[in-house]
């Protein structure tokens, strides 16, 4: 489990052991079953969230109770309302495992410790922001410039083991189409 | 000019004088005329650019030749084919000045001595880069959650000085609506 998030870091930076020792000292671990939530709408948001095992889905929840999927996150990812988190305001957003779910969990006041302790972590964190911001790019361009066929279909080169594992239902609320447009561009 | 980013670093971190001569030693200066290209698709990106005055648009080409603004940038913004420019790609998008442009521009190079040199410049582009994701993300939650009235209104009350200084046609084409939805918008 810590050796996952020590080979994550270790794709962008390398650590030694005492390095890692001092990295995964600011996480503790976090079990969740199905259908619990890591975050609920209008509470305070205590950490960041990097995924051991599992999957969660990232929810807006509008001012007509229409909740849409803002992101999903899986093995390897990190997810958490970051907004609320920054700025240590409620969460606008909710956090919800669609399946058990185990994660390391790390506070703001430990995040800047690590980042001031360790250079390198925030080089690292550096390098995820920046390629997050840049796949929240490429999200935008595909909304732009293609229809809800195509977006589908992109999503399912970019991750086709999400097709296992959530419902059409959920893919739909995250590509912004009904249920009834899904099935007909999936069947 | 330099007195500009120094106040736009300094609204993050402060620096001593001599941090900021060192900050400023890895920029070069450009000007732009309106209508002139920063960045020509298919060309290799050798900047990132932060705006001193005037408007840009980043632009993104589909395969049918309809442009599709993905970012304006004005004073003050820092902009460029990031993707490509991270990468050292060539480009994807062009971008092209709106009006007569001044820019402080940044090589890869310059930028990761910058941040080897100076750990505040990395715990500052940090920021930037988080926050970056943090705004694409409340992009891509305005597409799931309102229509394009909605999404008109929203950027009328963040950016009320961009549309003094764009065409409709521009903005309609940042929305993603045709001009003539947004002329019924905005009637």
């Amino acid at each position: 489990m810590k050796a996952d998030l020590r080979a994550h870091i270790e794709k962008i930076i390398p650590l030694t052991d005492e390095e890692f020792d001092f990295v995964i000292s600011h996480f503790s671990t976090k079990k969740f079953k199905k259908h619990q939530f890591l975050i609920q709408k209008d509470e305070p948001v205590h950490y960041s969230y990097f995924i051991i095992t599992g999957l969660v889905k990232l929810v807006f929840t509008d001012e007509s109770g229409k909740e849409h999927i803002v992101s999903f996150a899986m093995e390897d990812w990190w997810e958490s309302d970051f907004y609320a988190y920054y700025t240590q305001t409620k969460a606008t957003m909710s956090l919800e495992c669609l399946e058990d779910t185990e994660v390391l969990c790390c506070t703001l006041e430990d995040y800047k410790k690590l980042c001031d302790g360790l250079q390198k972590m925030e080089r690292f964190f550096l390098e995820k922001a920046t390629f997050g911001f840049l796949g929240s790019q490429r999200r935008i361009i595909s909304w732009l410039t293609s229809n809800s066929k195509e977006r589908y279909e992109q999503l399912l080169k970019q991750y086709p083991t999400l097709f296992q594992r959530v419902s059409k239902s959920q893919i739909a609320s995250y590509l912004g189409v009904s249920r009834e447009t899904l099935s007909r561009l999936s069947s």
